[in-house]
């Protein structure tokens, strides 16, 4: 008999009759033979009403009391699905991080998982029980209670689907698998049957948010198939796994992108040991997360170095480069927070050269820019005016034959 | 140094404002130089707001999972209450049941608590910090979560207050102690200084309810000096200790009354064995709780019966004291649901036969007909019309003298 870990996000558990659903989803994979245990994550906002309600007695918010008030999210969620699914006939039982155990260090809010006890959940497996498993929580040495931080619910699933050896670890959510891309910008975006770690972890990274990127490493170390489908309509959705199983892994598997950038170009920099250091250590030390670096090869002693940020940090990013600006007296330095970064992923890229020309043909067809590019085994990301951001994604993924696939 | 364990109720906690009063409230005990160990109940109505969740998904609730659901509500208040603690700079920690641990049986939902883990609790106050617990809930052998049933978190800070042997418990609440007798209806009501065990058992029991009656039993059993103060003003409040420590005991503490009683009476019962069972068994088969029960002395081989129920269980009653009265055909039978019960509670009544003349006395100079009669070691409890109760308390709390002692 197979084994499947399925997880259920806030969205699909948001209310008692949401949670019936998902009761029926659940027995649907039993009558389809196989051994399931569930992970849960807190009702659609409840996480958002606790912290509300810590903040009105103080911004300064201690962060194991901050994990303690969390974790009851995911309990209300799992106790209320084990009593949907008794309901239905279903033998189940709630756990608790605490009570799996979920053993974490003790780095509250973002804690690792450092091991799994799977005593109790494999004899309610064996007995025929489904065991419903508080997602994002664990518990530290001392018996601390701790969170695993945002999105953690899937690191959960992953973790618990390891420990358990199950078959199969599935992301139920709100879309049907992941797509080629943003279907919302590209309407006859594709999703995808299969997709390899590597890839995943590629467009995750890059605004296909469906499965947070610690679950998506988590898996590929363990080689953990996942799958992310619908909670709400039955659909076999993406299968992610190794690249060896992803026999027929395309050239291009999908296009990301992120609208909210914001580049920083610094022209004429001494090539010195150091100059990087001082442009980017300042931002960083600002706790400031800086995503594309290029620096372009040197010329006369003298080189070119470019970054981006999220939008939302542009100002104070422009305050500490004109400082920066300062110290290189000689230097030329412009910076534009009106950009959106283009990826284009698939391990079948590293390859075929011709994807980096296919990528630049279209964009000289279609007249836009190139403002940044830069490159990873299996991805090639450029920068361009958002303007043009959504023109660019439509001719690739026409280019790349994403949809006929 | 005094330790000192304080017991918040739901209504204490209900909002992040009242929250930061409990803070301050705790604050000042340690201020006067106690060591304070806190119990709390979950924020005002959320207990019912979960079981409201849980019954939109069945009306057959598990009892496991009933407990996970209920017992994140304390969980709430003891994270919120150790961050509005910290927030004020006071080193506190959350602690749920389990982390306690405060182990129970496997009863779910009205569990009792088989012995606590006073460790972690030591630690902490040893270093001065203020360890906040939930109320209400435990563990059991196998790590699932129990609750110790409604109003269990008194039960709790006794239990608490027993294992860390601290000097008193304190029971912080809506009212400002126990009074001589209900202040809404006898305006010159006084809060008493001091009262036994026994005496609020039996003034528990009967209505004036401020203390959960488990909680008592408990205290008295490990005699652990109890003190009823109110959570939102400064005051005394009342202590409930060991009869030897309410040193001036006087004879009579208090009057407690339950309005919504109804009787019945059958008279000319057969004087045999096994007749009461067959008229109180059916009773009590129906899972409704029988209160005062009053068996006169046979005469000429027959004897009269009566009992009382809650009001809302009078027509079930009727009916099945309808079949019963078929059984015995000679019988004469009635029944009023229109009567309530005053009870007169003192541990000085014991020695002092003059309560019930001065009982007996006001009624009948009241012209109150007194209609059934039950005696207790340090307690007299009437039946009378409903429509007499509020008269007859205000006379019987003059006649004892109660305001003005």
């Amino acid at each position: 008999m197979s084994l499947i870990v399925q997880k259920y996000g806030g969205t699909s558990v948001g209310s008692p009759a949401l949670i019936r659903r998902v009761a029926a989803q659940v027995n649907e994979a039993r009558a389809r033979g196989a051994s399931v245990a569930v992970v849960v994550s807190a009702m659609g906002d409840s996480t958002d009403r606790l912290l509300d309600l810590a903040r009105e007695l103080t911004p300064e918010l201690d962060p194991r009391e901050l994990d303690a008030l969390l974790a009851t999210g995911e309990q209300v969620s799992i106790a209320l699905l084990a009593t949907a699914l008794r309901a239905t006939g279903t033998p189940a039982r709630s756990y608790t991080g605490a009570q799996v155990s979920i053993r974490t260090d003790s780095a509250h809010g973002k804690a690792r998982i450092e091991s799994i006890d799977t005593n109790r959940l494999q004899q309610d497996l064996a007995a025929g029980i489904v065991p419903v498993i508080a997602g994002f929580q664990g518990v530290d040495p001392q018996g601390n209670i701790t969170t695993i931080g945002r999105g953690g619910s899937d690191t959960t699933a992953v973790a618990i689907a390891v420990a358990l050896s199950a078959d199969e670890c599935q992301i139920l959510t709100d879309v049907d698998g992941v797509f080629t891309t943003d279907p919302r910008m590209v309407a006859n975006a594709r999703c995808l049957d299969r997709l390899s770690f590597e890839e995943m972890l590629e467009l995750a990274g890059q605004g296909s948010r469906v499965l947070h990127l610690r679950a998506v490493e988590f898996a590929k170390k363990y080689n953990m198939p996942l799958r992310v489908r619908s909670a709400f309509r039955p659909s076999a959705g993406t299968l992610i796994c190794s690249e060896e199983s992803a026999v027929e892994a395309a050239i291009v598997a999908g296009i990301a992108f992120n609208r909210d950038e914001a580049e920083f170009n610094f022209f004429g920099l001494p090539d010195a040991p150091g100059t990087a250091v001082k442009v980017l250590k300042p931002v960083s030390d600002a706790n400031i997360e800086v995503d594309m670096i290029v620096v372009s090869a040197a010329r006369n002693g003298k080189t070119d170095l470019s970054f981006t940020v999220h939008r939302d940090d542009y100002v104070q990013t422009e305050r500490i480069a004109q400082t920066c600006v300062r110290v290189f007296p000689d230097i030329d330095f412009n910076s534009n927070n009106g950009v959106a970064k283009l990826s284009v992923v698939g391990v079948g890229m590293r390859s075929h050269a011709g994807v980096a020309t296919v990528l630049f043909e279209t964009m000289a067809r279609e007249g836009i820019n190139v403002r940044l590019v830069s490159t990873s085994e299996i991805k090639i990301s450029i920068l361009v005016d958002e303007a043009h951001l959504e023109r660019a994604v439509r001719a690739l993924h026409e280019s790349y034959g994403l949809h006929s696939r």
